[in-house]
């Protein structure tokens, strides 16, 4: 529908190839001015604040959040929520390789997310490589789940979202906080989520020219900062290869058809689908790496958006009907 | 969501076992028995009718085709259908393993599509095995969807839908249209396609217990009929394997976690994403096999066909743009 469009956002992204070989300071403060240039998001209120022990960015719609069980605060006739005054949450983790971004610069596309859905989130500033290699940010993950349940958010009130490494983050906290018996969010929600560390994906190589942002090595360079030298093959690491999903809530991937990570996505899909567990891949053919972010530029991006809050409030409004 | 519900589904499902050997003319009796017992389907018309050179059913919805871009008649401006009295149509193709199953066993799966999008079908019964096997299904697949352009209805204005071998059917269908350089439809939704004949996928073994309906054993059996000493890897025979999909519209694949076939929707979906493919793998958890038909006694069938409508209308309306 939009050759054009994406012809467009190709040759953008060609202009901003990513190099994992660079220091880190470098790729930060590169990575903060190409994503924080435009303007601020529209529609939605920006308050920093604090969640698991992390700096946060609390994004609220507008007007507070949307009435109804879907999204915003529960009915006051739903048990799990009976004070009536518990508002909706996604748990939002920006991308950066583990090693830059921050809630700023994935500061559009939670907005987007919130606009559609009504939903307030929270967007953590977990901790970065190589200050802070694996399970640094794993830990901050899990804390800023565990922060929502602490501050009376029903675990059926929150969906985890995030983009590329973030993406990973949020299916990893899945893990963790399975593993450590805490209730499981509705939903979570992921935009072309790093999850295998290895790097094993045909797609690395059969993607190689399509993607105009990675390489395969250099993936592997700016990965080295997190792992620190540890074992790529182990499940928090690489959860497309080496989790058990059994027991997740439902799952949305979504990827591009022209990236070197898209079968991260193909595969967890696969694996969580073996293990039982209600899950969409969709692909969305000739873009790139988180296309989402051309939001308003890139039809496939607005309507990926739109399916992606359309699961949201699905997923939310699901969980209130269990609770009952 | 639905637990007792789903146990439900199993229950009545572990009834009605498939038995792979029994002589075909039995399988299609105690199918037509099973699928044909209950009420005519609300809510649609349904008329005899020829396509391809094939007996068919047109499934109208009462009162005619929605109006609007998305359903039913194109709108006038729309140059690829300047006349603006050529309905949107559903191509069906029901299930039954290439040797059973007819448009009145499908029935009430194709009318619960036709309610929802408001866009009529017509479902072709296609010749079966053993007395026409492998290729006489595929070849009436192709004369069926060449006849609906030669009717004058455009490519645009056509989703191919089917279920079980169905579903591989449209799929393989696709493939043969690309290859016989026809102008290929806005789309395809298929519910737990067939789309591979060698019966290779891992879910053969790992969902031989959770699977309510078939083993890979009675596949085989069933299968002999179709195939008749052909070799199944091959593309038109196992898609998910052989096919290349490089080309083909936007493509929706849903099926349950509790059934074997499951990695023939896995697998084909990541080829298709590979291949720069609109795909979406859509999988609900602890289902079985087209648990679809099970429209309005499983919550989960009735959300995966609105999930199916929106894909077909979203499909027809982002086509509808592209002619413009």
């Amino acid at each position: 529908m939009s050759t054009a469009q994406r012809a467009t956002v190709d040759a953008l992204m060609r202009q901003v190839p990513f190099d994992g070989s660079l220091p880190p300071e470098r790729m930060r403060k590169d990575f903060e001015a190409q994503m924080t240039a435009g303007p601020a998001p529209a529609g939605v209120t920006v308050t920093p604040s604090v969640l698991g022990g992390r700096p946060a960015l609390t994004v609220e719609p507008e007007g507070g959040p949307a009435a109804g069980t879907a999204a915003g605060t529960a009915p006051a006739t739903d048990p799990a929520t009976a004070t009536g005054t518990d508002p909706a949450t996604i748990l939002y983790f920006h991308g950066g390789a583990w090693v830059f971004g921050s809630p700023e610069t994935a500061l559009q596309l939670t907005a987007a997310l919130v606009r559609r859905t009504g939903v307030r989130a929270v967007s953590v500033d977990y901790r970065l490589a190589p200050e802070h290699p694996f399970p640094a940010a794993v830990e901050d993950g899990l804390a800023a789940y565990r922060g929502l349940l602490d501050q009376g958010v029903p675990a059926g009130r929150i969906v985890l979202a995030g983009d590329s490494a973030g993406g990973g983050l949020a299916i990893v906290t899945l893990l963790t906080a399975r593993e450590a018996g805490l209730p499981l969010p509705a939903a979570a929600v992921v935009f072309s989520p790093g999850l295998d560390a290895t790097l094993s994906g045909e797609s690395m190589t059969t993607k190689h020219e399509a993607d105009p942002v990675f390489t395969r090595a250099d993936l592997a360079a700016v990965f080295t900062h997190h792992l620190a030298g540890q074992d790529p093959a182990q499940p928090l690491l690489s959860p497309a290869l080496h989790a058990d999903p059994a027991g997740l809530p439902p799952l949305l991937l979504q990827a591009g058809s022209n990236e070197v990570l898209l079968d991260d996505s193909t595969r967890f899909a696969a694996r969580a689908a073996a293990a039982g567990v209600d899950v969409r891949l969709d692909v969305t053919a000739d873009v790139p790496h988180v296309f989402q972010a051309f939001e308003g530029l890139l039809d496939e991006a607005d309507a990926a958006l739109d399916r992606a809050a359309r699961f949201v409030t699905d997923a939310l409004a699901r969980a209130a009907e269990k609770a009952w």
